[in-house]
């Protein structure tokens, strides 16, 4: 359940709370696509970066080890050890970006394994019944994902076909909650709004899901490439339609700088690879900036990675120190640039929290949102 | 300083007093070839897995990030954020089994670096200056391993000239050691006994270095393949002339069983990196033996992966979750089976040192040596 605490403009300071625990939001999600974060990082670590939520893939889980084990292993809080809110994706994101000789009707998706080609076929019924087994706090719905730019016939035809979608999602995941060996019998359900880039469709299609009542709502389909700007338009254009007392979810951002927009249009909450992914190349965020640690004038650098920063890395680690695990190739490197970037990230929504509950986000947002996408 | 605190058989139980800390002796060395242990463990994670001493490897850390660079940052202990003791090797098995086109002469040996190529020269000097560089507790003597088989008459020379190498070690260190800007001005020396697998050659060439008057006595050039028994037959040879009052390192050794036929033999000091390395296959140590968790049978398995075991990954994950991320290539999988095993050879070490304190190493040799180097 979703309680709004206070707004500043558009943006809002709230809480949700789930059978997990209370999320203080805005947040961000972690992302754990197969169970564990990249980088070597375990549940332990999570908390010590702050981590509020777990985001796990359905896809990936499902087609290794397999929903079922992790039904029979008593779901995925258990399986990893987390015990904080967990949210999976429906496993259409990855249906529509990694799986091969994918074919869409109205029934769902025929494809083959990334992993090993087998034939799967999922659709509303399947992913629900999957993120079932899965045990997770929040089940998203399945939805298409269509690249952009699309042509608007098949944009609005999708779209249809995606709250058709969601319907059955939303009756499959009760029937399923129903039953008596139902691992989380509170599991909840997020909608997701589509519609390409176009405003219109966006809009309709986000009163039509509105109508729903769902425990929450995403906006999907972003972050694929489009200019930042058309994002920013999109969200403003349908936040008015996202029902108040709900929790706002904008899938796959992004840059700090991209939160910070989207908190001051009124979105809730986040899930991005960037922390973990950019970490891998020495790309870290600090609060002057992005800097990439790989840089000569580091070679002999004993400060921590940002002097400001309190994260396990940072306490304990130097430049000079990380510099050198990255060109050894050891393992070490790359898990004390993830621990950092994530711990980064989940201060970040803080440091938002904070400045939202003392009614200075919009100085906040003028002082750091160009200044932390900046490479220095 | 190395204080014998009692015996049972020639199994001692002692302690060896450092600049850096006690170490409580049988002890294990835990490898940290580059500053940092394979599967992306830091100083933190040494202590927890109850590590007294670690192992840095000369020849990696002055190719890369440079012992220079090191010396300038605050030698091994600031740069690796570990406060206890750190002995270093001398870079002469690397040179022997990593370095190409390596030449020998009295002076030292000249190679090309594995990393780029690069000419350098190595003799008992330079090791003890990029060695007083890093301000490691314990410097190791530059030596020539010898591989095994190998003829007596190379053999014997090759002894002799490592002799003469250990003399101009121990003038330099105490130089070094005497220099005002040295990063530690009490680093220790220990020798090494070589001698290939000659009886006759180990117990002349322990002879003459025990009368050095080193702080340790190390036994090289086994484990480098020759069958176990002849390990056994040398260490069992040359320990009656190595001192008594001081500590006795076995390079490089072994698998738990090689520790605890070692350990009834004399020996105090260990490392190995099979414990890493081992893990990376999924092979793991168990008070039972020694488990593939790669096993099909562990696919549903929810218990540690030992039930005696207090370690952080038995504490927290099953073995279905870390036969899962094993499959999945996620790193995390790498780092709690490292962890585990690392936790398993300190812990038999303190299980060692329990059975001399409580007079009762015999029946733990009798019941675990065999057992704990048994797949099961």
């Amino acid at each position: 359940m979703y309680r709004l605490i206070k707004t500043e403009g558009k943006a809002r300071r709230g809480e949700f709370t789930t059978p997990h625990g209370t999320i203080q939001t805005p947040a961000f999600q972690n992302v754990a696509t197969c169970g564990a974060i990249k980088g070597g990082l375990d549940a332990s670590d999570l908390k010590a970066v702050g981590a509020q939520v777990m985001l796990c893939n359905t896809y990936h889980l499902h087609v290794r080890p397999g929903d079922e084990l992790i039904r029979d292993l008593g779901g995925l809080h258990k399986f990893t050890n987390w015990d904080g809110p967990i949210l999976t994706d429906s496993g259409g994101f990855q249906v529509f970006s990694l799986a091969k000789l994918r074919k869409i009707k109205e029934e769902g998706v025929s494809f083959n394994s990334h992993v090993d080609g087998r034939h799967i076929f999922m659709g509303p019924e399947e992913s629900m019944r999957i993120q079932s087994n899965l045990g997770s706090t929040i089940a998203m719905a399945f939805d298409e994902c269509v690249e952009n730019p699309a042509p608007y016939e098949y944009a609005k035809e999708s779209c249809e076909r995606t709250t058709r979608w969601l319907i059955r999602c939303k009756e499959e995941l009760e029937r399923l909650n129903a039953l008596h060996d139902t691992i989380n019998k509170q599991q909840m359900l997020f909608g997701i709004n589509q519609g390409c880039t176009y405003d219109e469709l966006r809009v309709k299609h986000m009163e039509e899901i509105a109508k729903l009542d769902l425990d929450g709502y995403a906006i999907g389909g972003l972050a694929v490439g489009e200019p930042k700007e058309e994002m920013y338009r999109i969200i403003s254009a349908v936040e008015p339609y996202a029902p108040q007392d709900k929790i706002r979810y904008l899938m796959g951002v992004g840059t700090p700088g991209n939160i910070i927009e989207a908190v001051s249009r009124g979105v809730d909450l986040f899930d991005c690879v960037m922390p973990s992914r950019n970490a891998r190349h020495g790309q870290l965020f600090t609060w002057d900036g992005i800097i990439n640690i790989n840089n000569a004038k580091y070679e002999r650098d004993e400060n921590p990675i940002d002097t400001q920063c309190d994260c396990p890395t940072c306490r304990s680690h130097s430049r000079a120190y990380i510099r050198h695990l990255l060109k050894a190739d050891e393992i070490l490197g790359l898990r004390l640039c993830v621990i950092h970037n994530l711990y980064f990230y989940n201060n970040l929504m803080s440091e938002i929290r904070r400045a939202l509950d003392e009614d200075r986000f919009s100085e906040f947002r003028d002082k750091y949102v160009d200044l932390l996408d900046t490479r220095i």
